[in-house]
């Protein structure tokens, strides 16, 4: 998806691809002037690539931002940057200093909905913001073996709310964390240790109330939804359908369409802004875009959760 | 229904009941102290009788409508007045001159939602009206014995529409009228000449254009809505569902329940407040009410659209 | 409102009334047939009265509901039963044994759409609950006085949404309750030690995840909304509006009516319903009604939040 | 906006193009390998050009559709094909035999809601179809000068509406034409002729009853909806906001964005879809496209709308 988006934006050309899956890379080349790399280096090695993105594992991608800062290209790297805090801390030491691009892949920030709440509770639409609640449910859940690898759903699902409630919250951060998770939908889960539904509250610094609730599971579509309470309104980042098409009969009315099925489909427009602001970034334009420390922080707020979640009680956000 | 009503106002006391059905007007009289009248005659004399609701057969409602002025008793009468336009003509002529309040049935123009789509048109909310579009569908169509007795779709149901149209034009009157009707839901009516299906379109004096669309049913519920466009926006009176409940499954999402069943449900407020004009029109208040005249432009409208229904061309309006 | 209700329904009769203000009992009783009681105590002695409404200050509650059981008639108290849970189980001790009906007022129950959703949970239309979430926010936030004497923000408002969501739940009770609150809207609370936006998490017995959300003032109207997340689908009661009127312009579309204004407006449907089942209750009729131990498990939530409240972790639930 | 298409299409190759604005065709051409053709001819005569769009001035397309058919390359042309039909016939008969491909941009059928609510009719969803109605309104008029060149608001604007129209009926073709219409936003629009809001009722062979509704303008964003009755239900296909936030205030709840702004936004999704089933076509698969007699068919149908206009009577369709 990244690929095919960088190829069909008038700003960029995709000039190399490396895919662990070769059979993968060359679908993708096809018979274009496309390189397929053979290793990721051959990328941050080659002359005619000005930036790139990194949408592998999870596990490479503290060193694929090593390397993409050490060759100075711009970098846009999938969330998130490790699931060892420690490892993300090495990596932060290592970039430091540099002023080379970089950022992380929290899409949702581009979400013309998403972003039209922010920029209106920022511009005082409902007055003082006193809570914020986001709800975010995926249509089914993964199997097994991704969520072995996945590094347990705060640190894979939840850290998307966390960064996306950062982003409308502004400069007041979350400080204190309380959090409740259980395998609800597959109790069998409990087997590796994994959840499927979870509610987490936070109290930010100014006292705000933040609640997110997630669950591997929504057989009516992909559910993803911002609520913005002020002390002079409310605003709704609601769902979206593919088309409008609505049906009448004898036991309902107005039935709309299930959602979009998941976040390629639902986050589509998120994805092409995306890609945009990381061209306006890594061409020096000014441009606002999460950055690795906002990769650092979500993480943390994760940590805090983990934290709540065995203690019973809130817990105070590390740095 | 209306009997109750108006037992349930605080305003207005239940006297006596007639009902062509005697044991309907005994159930309803229960215990009570409210009469049963062997003949409307009665209650026409009663002098305890402040003031007269007519809801019988249409073939009625001028011989009713006159015996109330007669006693000088203000008088809510169901619509229409008679499917006859020359015995509205003859009703007309013989309570000209008294000053007797006679309120006509046209209960929409009551409904909250509607009254205040008028409302904010008269008020200029959307600029210029241009356009005007109701929708009315029943449920199910009727029985045979009851359309027979009808006087046709558009003289019994039509009927409704034209006047909502009428209260929310204000000053400016249909003049022009075209239609076509056909019975496209049980083509076996056309053994008795009726339709079920009707569109039908009116150009006013000041040329605004109306459309009105009826159907004899609607298996989602009872339909109405009305849509008013102007120059600067449009307003939409649309239709109600008993409760709130949303239904989200694999299949549709924000499925809403079925509208209210048909116009008992659907216009309760529209009769607990035509009422309670009625209640001001006959103790002196200063209230604006459907009136014979209105009766009568109503008629005149479906006159011209059954003309119209023949001819194939827009007829005018006789007066 | 109570008043007239039980004047309104067919199947009762208002008998008497005491007010702690004489002008509002006379302005009720009027000059019809009802009796001005000089006390509650004339109340309960009547021999006409079969069935009673509390709807006095809250710290009088235990007394009339002790007083309706001695004479044996039934009764309706609003709630909570009293601030003080000792107060309560001595209220519970003093009517154990007896068979006559206390019903308590928790009248969102009788909500059509909350019960609707009710009953589609239980029918298990969205296969197993998993998440429930309320939403309750009042319009505007009630003045000083009646803060004081209120009890807090969760014992007085949040104890509606306690109930509701046992309601919805069924067998399956609230063990353990988190919760976070301060005063967000009118900072200067603090000096009385109130609060005004709450948030509050429930862990189940079987492990379903609550999730309560209150605030004091939501300017766009009394927000009243459920939604109960399954396996196999989501269900919402959401908000209603007095009618249908919507608004399109150059800078919004589809725009609604404000909500209903408050809860005598939201509910009036329910409390409608709520008074029939009493009546069905009183009169030996099978019905399912919130009980005094509903009053009493609606306030060992209220204590064990405010325990959360201080404590910073989830606290079980006393019995 | 085609050229662009067919640059972003992974099937096709943008390999010529003419603009009678040289400077237009120069900035899209810009620094790639695409020509700028001095002339159409050029195009047409290009051995490298497989397949031709056609985005001109109307009085055009006739010619080029006949040079495109000679050449031997399939045509996606916009409507209409000429505004005077005889020029249309004399067109048809000049490519009459040939089994070049030539499709007519009727973008609306590929529009992923009308073309769901088209495969729900035709599937029997809603059982039998009785009547169907269409509204479009444009947000703004068009310039004075555009209007000189558009033949008539219902050749320009509502033809959409009838290709639509005919979509949706299948094989039960519209055979007779009623119309009103006025300019009723912008009066001074008589002094060329020209209308701005007109209502247009169809019924067809099979006896169902068709409703067309046009205005010129809707501050509230353009306004594109089908509704289909059947005799088992009813289907809308709705309007689409850019995104999904929702306003919640003192004097609304619930407002929806305005809706997109004009076609291009609107129907950006139907250009991209009307591209490639012309590319499914050109390269002979199978697919189902507007073709060169839907263009003569609609137009038949406004020629009847214009005769009726000033008959006042409803007037056959001519073939």
């Amino acid at each position: 998806m990244h690929a095919e988006m960088v190829r069909a934006n008038p700003r960029s050309r995709l000039v190399s691809v490396h895919d662990v899956n070769p059979e993968a890379a060359a679908a993708l080349v096809g018979d274009t002037q496309v390189r397929s790399a053979a290793s990721p280096g051959e990328i941050f090695d080659d002359p005619e690539v000005d930036a790139v993105v990194v949408a592998s594992v999870t596990s490479t991608h503290a060193d694929y931002i090593e390397a993409a800062v050490a060759a100075g290209k711009p970098v846009l790297c999938e969330k998130p940057i490790d699931l060892d805090i420690a490892r993300v801390k090495s990596c932060q030491a290592a970039i430091a200093g540099s002023d080379v691009p970089v950022q992380l892949g929290f899409n949702r920030r581009f979400d013309p909905g998403h972003r039209a709440l922010r920029d209106a509770v920022k511009a005082g639409e409902i007055g003082d913001l006193v809570q914020l609640i986001l709800t975010s449910r995926d249509p089914s859940p993964p199997g097994r073996e991704y969520l072995l690898g996945a590094g347990g759903m705060i640190r894979d699902m939840t850290i998307h709310d966390f960064d996306l409630a950062r982003f409308i919250l502004g400069d007041d951060e979350p400080v204190e964390v309380w959090a409740t998770g259980a395998p609800l939908i597959d109790p069998d889960l409990c087997e590796i240790g994994e959840i499927d539904c979870v509610m987490i509250v936070m109290r930010t610094a100014a006292g705000r109330q933040v609640f997110l609730n997630n669950a591997r599971q929504a057989p009516y579509g992909y559910d993803q939804r911002v609520e913005a309470v002020g002390s002079e309104g409310m605003l709704q980042s609601s769902n979206r359908t593919p088309h409008g098409l609505l049906r009448y009969g004898a036991s309902a009315t107005a039935a709309q369409m299930p959602y979009h099925d998941f976040f390629i489909e639902r986050y589509r427009d998120a994805f092409v802004a995306q890609l945009s602001h990381f061209l306006d970034k890594a061409t020096g334009r000014d441009t606002e875009v999460p950055s690795f420390d906002d990769g650092l922080k979500a993480l943390a707020l994760a940590e805090a959760a983990y934290r709540a979640l065995n203690s019973g009680r809130s817990e105070r956000v590390g740095s």
